[in-house]
């Protein structure tokens, strides 16, 4: 599939909308591409073509990533990764992973436009699951690149009963000569294989991702470089209160569940608005019981979310939350327990790698904007592998994992121009 | 049925407590007599025998009303009505409805057994429906009585799609010689003789009923005198923010629904509180979309109900709180639209006969608490027909419409003998 573009960033964005619809997608008028699946097989397929379009070396890994080589002049030196995924959420946006492996495969192509080499060899990784796309479990092809797979992420059924390892086996079908493009690759032995994926030797990982948040554009940027991806707590809270009839039970004697949550709403946003920082806190999800027009709510179930870049700024905001809810409790004469949940450790990006991604930025007149990256991405799990750096691009609106997503060709032309600066800068590092 | 007490009250409370079970009760291990049903056929046997014991002649009216006539010095004088109903809701308490009907039964027991009769009959009703404990409408009964019925309210069917027609003419054989108890009833012919039921001349209607709610117990009371049904105003109102990723989206760049409906559940609670009189404010359901811990909220959606004896400051409230929302959604940058799903005016209870009821309750000694009640009864459809007054009696906890609902034997004795200082008082002023 050719797909032109007046620049490589406009390139990029093309093949994305390319990839948006049959056979890449299998949903009817939109876009849904989960790991495995026949509409996966088929992106493989037209990816793989444009990396070898590219001058990459194409293969696919025990973990079904696609991955495009590009030698560089010391053919085994560590390589330098470039990656995102291309699996979707159910009805998605074009752009959420796919647009980094376009644009990882568009500054290969820039190089090998001019037959350029560097020291160390380029890889460019189109990760197969990212999203959990088909299995309840996410980030699982990168984590078995990193070689941080728990053996028990592998015993997963996905919504029809089938196993990740029937669902491989069954992949090797899809992907006529999978394992057999390399000729030193063993038999493909499924689950086996797969947790041993992860044998490439790395210099660094660069993934190019959309922001999937507003901040950018609100600035007016079309870039921004990520310094790590947040720190995330989240509690799961309970409030009992006392339920009674809305008519026969005066203000004065109510212990109403949902005025002490709505309290407690108020005060994790006026906690997390009051840092001034890259804090952030959400209560997502709240349910009432009995959840009567006629009855005072007896009981309210919520979620907190608590994210920072910095975890010590992240433990002290759902320190105040917490003391918060107490004193609600007390104040309103009613039971507020906050049981945590998750503690996601922050993941920092790697200084050094960051300095030179802004350096290439910077190099493009555009201004140095560095935010923490609150969602997670494949960036993360590679940080355990080798040094990391990530490049948001503003979208419309913030809007991601909806159709709407949008970009626009010249900032993905902008991030590629700012990849290219990257990888100049650590050719001339390393 | 032989039920003991060492007082009236007491007497009345154990009725009650012995109608809780078997075969009065349709539910294991609790309360549910649903109206129609062979557990109502068994408790309107016993209700009707302690009728007769009490010196009533007992009949079903034509809409399954149990009546116990107890008649005056002149025959045709219109009745003084004592109701309230024994139909229950599922998993129910013991007291909300029977005890008003025994406590009726105990008045009338008290003059029998002193050869007392009052120029005017007394009728002690016990009403089939208040509760919509079978049909998806309430009150059927009374509106029977009361001559309000709407012809439409009778096209329901229950759970298992049997029609109230159907009921009708099946209860006809469950309980053997209805409608043949007075030789001058007509041949019973369904929902035509249902409508037909309000034929009794009425000079008041007397309804004793426990409180339902906290007001009395907080208060140190036993009785309370209902000065009226309040006013009811409920809005359906809907809240649209902007969904986001909970780790994208900066705190100043949200329009978090959920946030703005908790400023408004804390502002429907704060114009009702500082009303500082009988006005309630509710919001009872809320729900909240797309719902997950990592989203934003987008859209909450919620119920406000308002409440007041008094129409005009339910009104006031009501138009305040619409303007607080207004505010809300101006700050926040979200919208929010509130509609009117439910308007009920307030229904006072008659002053002359809440006077006489008021004179009773303090000539036992006990304060005179005035309040509105806040939920429905069947005195609200009796003041279609006639002069109406209620009586409150204390319940433990104010919880009712549940198994722990309880009333002191204590405080339905001062109950009846507030009942029979109001008779003598009706007795004088007729």
């Amino acid at each position: 599939m050719v797909i032109a573009g007046d620049s490589g960033g406009a390139r990029a964005v093309a093949r994305c909308d390319a990839l948006g619809v049959a056979p890449y997608s299998d949903m009817e008028g939109g876009l849904f591409r989960a790991w495995l699946t026949p509409a996966f097989a088929a992106a493989q397929a037209a990816v793989g073509g444009w990396m070898a379009e590219a001058g990459m070396a194409v293969r696919i890994d025990a973990a079904t990533n696609l991955i495009g080589r590009y030698e560089g002049i010391t053919p085994d030196a560590p390589a330098l990764l470039i990656g995102s995924h291309i699996d979707s959420v159910n009805d998605a946006g074009r752009y959420d992973g796919p647009l980094g492996v376009m644009l990882g495969i568009e500054a290969v192509a820039a190089l090998n436009a001019t037959g350029r080499r560097l020291d160390f060899p380029i890889e460019v990784i189109a990760f197969g699951d990212e999203e959990g796309s088909r299995f309840p479990a996410s980030m699982l092809t990168s984590r078995a690149v990193a070689g941080t797979l728990d053996p028990a992420a592998l015993a997963v059924a996905d919504r029809d009963g089938v196993t990740l390892d029937e669902a491989l086996v069954a992949y090797q079908q899809l992907v006529a000569g999978w394992q057999s493009k390399r000729e030193d690759e063993p038999a493909f032995s499924g689950i086996t294989d797969f947790r041993m994926a992860g044998r490439t030797s790395a210099l660094a990982y660069l993934e190019a991702h959309i922001e999937q948040g507003p901040v950018l554009e609100a600035e007016g940027l079309a870039l921004g470089i990520v310094t790590g991806i947040a720190a995330q707590l989240r509690y799961q809270v309970e409030v009992r209160g006392m339920a009674g009839h809305a008519g026969t039970t005066t203000m004065k004697l109510r212990r109403d569940a949902l005025a002490a949550a709505a309290e407690a709403v108020l005060a994790v946003e006026r906690v997390a608005r009051d840092q001034a920082s890259d804090l952030v806190a959400t209560v997502g999800r709240l349910s009432v019981a009995p959840g009567a027009p006629n009855v005072i709510p007896g009981c309210v179930d919520f979620t907190i979310d608590v994210r920072s870049g910095d975890q010590g700024v992240r433990d002290k905001a759902a320190k105040t939350i917490l003391a918060e809810l107490d004193a609600i409790a007390a104040r309103r004469g009613v039971s507020i327990s906050a049981e945590q949940v998750q503690d996601l450790a922050a993941s920092p990006c790697d200084p050094g790698l960051t300095g030179w991604l802004a350096d290439a930025v910077a190099a493009e007149g555009l201004p140095v904007r560095r935010l923490v990256s609150g969602a997670g991405h494949d960036a993360m799990v590679m940080a355990a592998l080798c040094p990391t750096a990530m490049l948001f691009i503003r979208c419309a609106g913030g809007i991601s994992h909806h159709p709407a997503e949008h970009v626009d060709p010249a900032d993905a032309d902008a991030a590629l121009k700012a990849m290219l600066g990257f990888i100049d800068r650590l050719g001339e590092n390393v």
